[in-house]
């Protein structure tokens, strides 16, 4: 990770009166505010804009944008503040666009299943709207993000291995360019040869391309049945060997989360469950009553085979409740086991084929270094995480944490693999997303030119201009 | 539709014989051979190319649009000619690149369930290949299409609606950019959020933003059972009703295809079946033999509630076979109707919830013509096809034709749908491409400028520039 440039230059005063006499109340200067929105998740160093903007419409966000466009002044899409590679830094200073009160649900198409909604709506204010209609929204990174953040991100979460990450979910898009015109980038429609694929250059790109104000998305019937399980095996090995056979054998598995020894002691502390202390899945199956139960005959079979043999069932739906929400709270478990440190989280993603030993030789690594972690990961993609829990204070502590995320990612790239199967790239993984991509960063760098010719969306973030 | 611009230059002698000292016989001039590479299966007029280079590496396309690029001279790429919208119509002349020899299986993952393969292979030999491993690649547009034109395409099929299309099965791509550079487009890893989505940008792209030579495709497990049937309606309402029923209820149905009764009475001729020549869908269920009979009960019940009783299940895997060459045999079918006459293929996909009405209206225009058509269509994603049968020196044909597309067309995007579900824009459908996207094609237009400054990949496609 190279540190990010600092040169950056205050707000012209005429933009700061443009914007107070767009917005009144509803732009901020306070340092409490600023310092809010420079900062994400991560370990990352906070850069606070000059000034946030909280907005209500896409015209809103339009007319912001034309007025940073003609002072070149930088703009930064934040939704809310959960991202992990530093992507809502305002490194070179600008506005930081709010969009937390563009909330609302546009329009719930039960019989298309799909949805439209502003770009602040987070995951959870969706399903919580459609509880009453049989529906439901997959995807789910750990946090409550927005969902427009979670389209820039190309967020995933537990069900990507069943329904697809963003990527897959978002119908269509509507974007403020660089210039402040609006785009919508498909119609609601299935699918479509028609053009250029511009959902999916916005699906990923961190704010750098435009910003999002409006999204369609996919639904999906919640099942008729559903059963979730945590099982314990000997070894993390024979967990994630039973993890690529599931998938090897077609079994439409809906969640299958991986959870080292480290996770579980942190998560039974945290979220107050009896989990036993070993390497762990955690399973969840969608379908109809019987074929969730061939569904499990199946992967039992397949666990039994690798000395997984206690299946403890979440058999209410607030038990199932309960054991999802300790996953999704399972950084928070990890930094809790150690007050007053930091959490240092970085994932990879890699062939299914590879992550065995993909697993395998970054445990041997963290054995072998004397600060904490706590290993968790979407293994039904081949997609893991690590968190370091570490004093930043200490300058040796955050050295190691360095060393051992840039051997981890180096290993992923040599074995075919990405350099973040859903974190992103922000500014903390460009030196990586270099590695990964070689002439082909040329191509994102001339997307980036072609779109953004001034570098006012998001300066700083996946590529270098 | 307007009419390709004809402005046009020879080939520079310097460049010709840069590309046979390159190629030596593997580059054609005959006539023959470069009519043949101007025409598609389309009523498109043909423009053959100024030469024809069948290629058999990344490397010799690479050096080709070198040789291209300092000429500012045109590259189309050419994979089995199949495409419906003139795609492969060299409009400003320059070097047809044929791909069909770039036809090894370079890598099959079967652990991974993937494949890498060159551009060339068609997508019926690699399932002969695959025959043996009990895996299987889905995408079947009705032609027996190259891979790389499927991704530039991207193309779909019959079984779309349970497995997607092009779009959703591509991992990653090799690419020959507009200034020779060859770009691997993402890694082997099954999600990512690292960086622009550059296999999507490619995918769908039809040759203006580079040569697709490779691809990395995701594969299938072969279901345990497999059950295919067709089944009349009373009324075309009556059969698309049921579509609509069954996605709503999230059936994993992986193929649902609506045949109207001229198609029926056509593909009765020319396929050698005795179908009831009535509205029909035709069905398939893959999954465990539990899943597909819960599957079939549930699909009977809604069926029978519209007056679709009559299933005729294809019970061995010769019959099955037999009824699917059918559905791609369905424009040949359709064709042989009215010995001499041309096919005028055209497609939209909108809603599910608006494709009733969609199709309805688009009925009624053609009862009211009297020119001949048929329409068939993967109803299960909203998308639908018609077929006009037409004699091509009849101008009056020809023009009613056009009317007929255009009302559908407009239709389509009326009801927020899309001017194309899978045969694409070509040149045939610019201008419905502009009316779908408005500003949108804006920002085509820039990122076709930003990756091909010159205009020589495929000019004349997707965007004026």
């Amino acid at each position: 990770m190279t540190a990010p440039s600092l040169r950056r230059e205050a707000l012209p005063g005429v933009l700061l009166d443009g914007l107070k006499s767009l917005l009144g109340e509803r732009l901020s200067t306070s340092q409490a505010v600023r310092d809010q929105h420079g900062r994400d998740e991560s370990y990352h160093a906070p850069f606070p804009p000059d000034a946030v903007a909280f907005v209500r419409s896409t015209e809103e966000v339009a007319a912001i944008v034309r007025l940073c466009a003609d002072h070149k002044s930088p703009v930064i899409p934040f939704g809310t503040g959960t991202s992990l590679e530093g992507h809502v830094a305002a490194l070179k200073g600008g506005v930081s666009i709010d969009l937390s009160q563009m909330n609302r649900i546009l329009r719930i198409g039960a019989a298309d299943l799909d949805a439209t909604v502003e770009a602040g709506v987070t995951r959870k204010a969706l399903n919580d709207h459609l509880r009453d209609t049989g529906l439901f929204f997959p995807i789910d990174p750990g946090a409550d993000a927005s969902l427009g953040g979670m389209a820039a991100t190309r967020a995933s979460g537990t069900n990507a291995v069943r329904y697809g990450t963003m990527r897959e979910n978002v119908l269509a898009l509507k974007v403020v360019l660089a210039d402040g015109r609006v785009v919508d980038t498909a119609r609601r429609a299935r699918k479509s040869a028609a053009g250029y694929d511009l959902t999916r250059l916005f699906v990923g790109s961190e704010g750098t391309l435009g910003v999002i104000t409006e999204l369609t998305l996919r639904l999906y019937g919640i099942p008729e049945a559903i059963s979730a399980a945590a099982c314990a095996f000997p070894t993390l090995e024979a967990a994630v060997e039973t993890v690529t056979l599931t998938i090897q054998s077609g079994v439409p598995v809906a969640r299958i989360e991986l959870l080292d020894e480290a996770q579980i002691a942190a998560i039974n502390a945290y979220s107050k469950l009896e989990l036993r202390v070993a390497p762990t899945l955690f399973f969840e199956f969608h379908g109809t009553e019987k074929g969730v139960a061939e569904d499990i005959d199946i992967v039992k079979a397949l666990a039994g085979e690798h000395g997984g043999e206690d299946f403890r069932w979440a058999r209410t739906p607030e038990a199932r409740s309960k054991l999802w929400q300790a996953r999704h709270d399972a950084y928070y478990a990890a930094l809790a086991q150690r007050p007053g440190a930091k959490g240092w989280a970085t994932d990879v993603c890699v062939p299914i084929s590879r992550l065995a030993e993909c697993i395998k030789e970054t445990k041997r690594d963290l054995a072998q270094s004397r600060i904490p972690s706590a290993l968790v990961g979407h293994v039904g993609d081949g997609n893991f995480h690590l968190v370091f829990i570490i004093d930043p204070n200490r300058q040796e502590e955050v050295a190691e944490a360095a060393r051992l995320n840039e051997r981890m990612v180096r290993r992923a790239l040599a074995m075919e693999g990405t350099c973040s199967g859903e974190h992103g790239v922000g500014y903390g993984k460009m030196d990586f997303l270099e590695a990964e991509f070689g002439e082909g960063l040329l191509l994102m760098r001339a997307i980036k030119k072609a779109l953004d010719p001034d570098n006012i969306l998001n300066p700083g973030k996946i590529v270098r201009v």
